[in-house]
């Protein structure tokens, strides 16, 4: 079974009733499974985890949108987050059996079906952009809602789907189709913020380190210590245990040691395997001997699985 | 959901299309799912993994059984591998969800069962041992089918259900709970097969080394290297990670490096994870943060998942 999921930014983190309703209109849906919630009031957003089939996660989206767009409105609304919309952003990521071309296709139609239905404009981000500067979702959100009319009115910032205008009280929605995206902070047994920040200058991308990397250091004042805060934008190219080797290696050049490490959120379970795969050197081993996934491949035939369509090794 | 693996070892490794037959009775119980089938022609034997509810897990236990005592003799039977019956073994294993109580349980509800209907002696091995010498599978099969009749007279061999002489051509079975066995192959940049010996008897429980390894050092001659071949069964409490470590460190003692290494077999997960979390000093990471793990959980409520059992971070 293919699975998808879904983690839209909502511009609403403050009344937990409307946030409630907002889940139940995603849990009600058949064959959309809710995985986690999560609301910042001084952000003013809340996140929604949620997975299922392509058309189980469109149904559960557009419901979403109804809600959303019927009760928020962005002319009233202030946090610290940057956001365009009354639901900000949908991003939609491949699970083990989907592919990002699935995403990018689901990504386009429920992008159509939003500016059809609720006249909203849709801008489409990352793996489904249409145009380059649109990949990054920094460029689209850039101005924020109360900058969009005048935005909208440039030739480059013509929505994907729907008016060239903003909606009055919703504003324009970002839909696309990324990877996974890991957050690992590293944390360090010293104070020394410049350390910590060194360490970050070294392994970022931007500044000339690992390609799927963004980092930076900060304090951890109620511990005392200080971390390298990590974004991986694609585990699969820029592996966690290679990041954490460098982090290890560049933190000795200063002669400080690791303390511990964290992973934030809901983290894919090949990174895990890739991990194991690279410290125990299992270089013929795959995801296919996990026997969880094994197990829910055969669940997901969804029928018991035939002895026929399990290979017999000797 | 209860997940219990079922891993049954029969007394028939040569003739194909009676192991298909097995394999189907297997994948044609309801709720069961076929993960595996391997056969191996000079063990003359059979192994299945399967998966399912305890109540499904007895059902295809019952028709294996049915269709095994049906056709195969034991005095017809000749393999390298030691046996004691035409289901020689039948070993339950707790999944993510289920405890080795359930497993226990479901030993003594499927060997009660196995003794009635067919008149097959049980004998209850490893967790759900009820009596201490009976615990090792091999104390067990030791004197194998031919020596059986002699052995069953003794009363310390009074089987734990059915009658007290061997089933004609069936033999007897031993059913039980244990743990998850995970056999683990580590191959060294070396052909000196003493020091994949040492390092075997290093690691090993029996002289000396880590509580829950079993371990021999043997040549890979098609390779022109060494191994250290090992079963671990308790990974939870023996984890791989520390068996690699310490197995490199002795290496180290010979001048000699580690190749790769392998897992045989399909894996639980959290060996995985646990992996993970030991290398990458994950410290506060459990496996509810793996997203296939929440995903599986969600879809075992049936339904898809209410708001109300997500928890709620903020």
């Amino acid at each position: 079974m293919a699975l998808i999921e879904c983690i839209p930014n909502i511009s609403e983190g403050r009344d937990a009733a409307l946030v409630d309703r907002f889940a139940h209109a995603v849990a009600r849906t058949p064959g959309v499974y809710l995985l986690d919630r999560s609301s910042d009031i001084s952000h003013h957003r809340s996140v929604l985890t949620f997975a299922g089939t392509a058309d189980a996660v469109a149904v559960a989206v557009l419901a979403l949108f109804e809600q959303a767009v019927a009760t928020i409105d962005l002319r009233q609304h202030h946090g610290v987050h940057p956001r365009i919309g009354a639901i900000d952003v949908v991003p939609f990521v491949p699970l083990e059996d989907a592919s990002m071309d699935d995403c990018i296709a689901l990504a386009r139609r429920v992008g159509t079906e939003v500016a059809t239905r609720w006249h909203v404009p849709v801008y489409l981000y990352e793996e489904a952009a249409m145009q380059p500067h649109r990949r990054p979702l920094e460029q689209i959100r850039k101005g924020q809602f109360e900058g969009l009319a005048e935005k909208m009115r440039k030739d480059e910032w013509q929505p994907d789907f729907g008016p060239a205008t903003p909606h009055p009280s919703a504003g324009a929605s970002a839909i696309g189709a990324r990877m996974p995206l890991i957050a690992y902070n590293i944390n360090l047994a010293t104070d020394r913020l410049d350390v910590a920040r060194k360490i970050a200058a070294a392994v970022r991308h931007s500044s000339g380190g690992l390609r799927f990397v963004k980092a930076m250091g900060v304090p951890l004042a109620d511990r005392g210590i200080v971390q390298v805060s990590m974004n991986l934008t694609d585990y699969r190219r820029t592996p966690i245990a290679r990041v954490f080797e460098l982090v290890k290696r560049e933190a000795a050049r200063y002669g400080v040691t690791i303390l511990d490490s964290e992973l934030i959120g809901l983290i894919p379970s090949d990174a895990l395997v890739h991990t194991a795969q690279y410290y125990l050197q299992l270089d013929a081993f795959s995801s296919s001997h996990v026997l969880e996934s094994r197990l829910r491949h055969a669940m997901s035939l969804n029928a018991p699985a035939s002895p026929d369509n399990v290979k017999q090794p000797l």
